[in-house]
């Protein structure tokens, strides 16, 4: 167990360190990788996910792709650079990967330890932003709400699990918790691959903050019912009009806040941003297998051939949203230009 | 196997034979109920669901009571009233069931027998009205999306296994599809029991309809990206102003298919409504218990002890409903009048 504080990822002895989150919540274990294509497989296979975990953990395959193909003549900076895309085409929808590595590949004019060391600035600045994103969206919680304690609904894991540590939606469920300002948090379990089941849960328990799981359908019934003062969700790609896709069942989530009058906040870092991207629609939506959806523990719940439509993400319109906050405050879409939440 | 016509509930040598809708998909076999308690238990872990079939299986119910409490000197009718409350009570959210079990009862002064005529003559007109039902359901659809072959949403399951034979809305698309109008059925799998997954992929592949299933969350995904021409769905209860509780997840249908300008049609027989409530808000939902979402084929898929709140419906207010059809045409709330839908 760890906590808060805890990396969920880490370079430790030349290699990538990181949490299984696959593993969760039977077992805490930590993926010890050596190669780019065992983090690619890790990524893919969702062992490492969250947005910003990824864009790290692409970072730092990078660095290691570095140290692997220096030799005594220096860094052959070619074949860094194709690892280097294979990696950040490993998912196409958060964008904070293709980021990350962009970024680090910028670096290889230094070498493989110029590599490196952007890599870990990367995962250091990683906690501070999700803290500072925490702390502004925090205030404009308690400024949008008024009422305390609160109800707050959550989906997915937005916690020091997708993250380095603390956490963005989560982080700033942490905060208002850490202020005895929570109730109670309700999260979808997050269909197909539960990661509110499996990854929330296991965040929420180990926080000691009360919680309570739902199907990702129920959300909707729950904010037109009255349970949910507001709505905290992180993002894998948040557009240059405010338009964000993140995990599958965000949009409905917004639907029924916006119905219900409930605000209904994004949280992330400014990697998630796309500012080149004028809207949801040019937002590339990763389909994954069926298999995600047809069986469960390894036993069909489906008849055998039975095809699937399986989006992992979802867009959610800037009109049904309240606020997006980052490390800098709102992201205030239109102008592209941001104020201080506080 | 058995086909649309095939009643999935029966009256057979004194005993009640029903298909086992949890043995489905893997299994399709008769359940022989002989006691009022065995079917109180299949329409309580929903071995028999679906509003039409449990109020077949609930006036089938009061008749296998009706004969026991007959001995030389009649009927005992305080007996089998007493019973048939716990009949009517076995589940609170469809009137379907309250409905049947009233109407037999009401023939308890003629007797046993009387009582069985009753109930096999609500078993007869079921596959009746679903067929006049899911006719006018389909023409209004015709006359909404003018261009086939359509693109279908659905949800849960509204078949011929829901009801006697036939279905309500999968009726509906039955009559669509044999006319050569449906292009693709899209359906949720429906958590957390997957009558979308076990049922309704087995009866659209029975049928040789084009389906594709989406985890719950994915449909109002599937709606903003303009996949679908319509949403056809069933109900468990119908309020005066034309409020509809159905199963969790629809209402998040229904708000995105209102943005999206997409028709929202609700097919139920007449014994769906509940013109006794003014709205949604006077409708009992039914709280099931947290062990259906938190394992999965009998492995955790949450830590420990995590809560749940585990609504089996929710209320789709009637103004994001495009209709509601029943066998006898249009249901006009507020006036509570109808006008034939062809």
């Amino acid at each position: 167990m760890g906590n808060s504080s805890t990396r969920s990822i880490a370079w430790r002895d030349g290699t990538i360190e990181a949490v299984d989150q696959v593993a969760l919540p039977h077992e805490y274990r930590l993926l010890r990788l050596t190669t780019v294509d065992q983090v690619i497989d890790a990524i893919q296979r969702l062992a490492i996910r969250g947005a910003p975990a990824i864009g790290v953990a692409g970072a730092l395959a990078v660095a290691l792709s570095a140290r692997v193909h220096t030799h005594a003549g220096g860094c052959d900076e070619i074949a860094v650079r194709t690892e280097a895309q294979r990696i950040a085409d490993a998912r196409p929808t958060a964008v904070n990967l293709s980021w990350a590595v962009r970024r680090v590949v910028g670096k290889l004019g230094g070498g493989a330890d110029a590599v490196l060391a952007e890599a870990l600035e990367i995962l250091a600045e990683d906690e501070r932003q999700n803290r500072a994103a925490a702390s502004h969206a925090a205030d404009l919680v308690r400024r949008l709400c008024r009422q305390e304690p609160l109800r707050l609904l959550t989906h997915c894991n937005t916690g020091r699990l997708a993250t380095v540590a603390w956490g963005t939606a989560l982080g700033t469920i942490r905060e208002l918790a850490a202020a005895g300002g929570v109730a109670e948090v309700l999260f979808g379990e997050t269909r197909p691959l539960l990661q509110g089941a499996r990854l929330t849960a296991w965040e929420l328990a180990e926080a000691g903050i009360p919680h309570r799981m739902l199907v990702d359908s129920a959300g909707p019934a729950a904010l037109a019912a009255g349970m949910v003062d507001c709505v905290l969700v992180g993002a894998d790609r948040v557009c240059a009009n405010g338009d964000v896709a993140n995990k599958i069942g965000t949009y409905s989530l917004a639907l029924a806040a916006n119905r219900a009058g409930v605000p209904f906040v994004v949280v992330a870092p400014e990697s998630t941003l796309d500012l080149s991207l004028a809207g949801g629609a040019d937002i590339v939506i990763e389909e994954r297998a069926a298999g995600e959806v047809v069986a469960f523990g390894g036993v069909d719940v489906a008849p055998a051939g039975t095809r699937v439509f399986n989006p992992a993400f979802d867009v959610t319109p800037a009109e049904l949203i309240t606020a997006v906050v980052t490390e800098n405050g709102l992201f205030s879409p239109q102008a592209a230009v941001r104020e201080d939440a506080s």
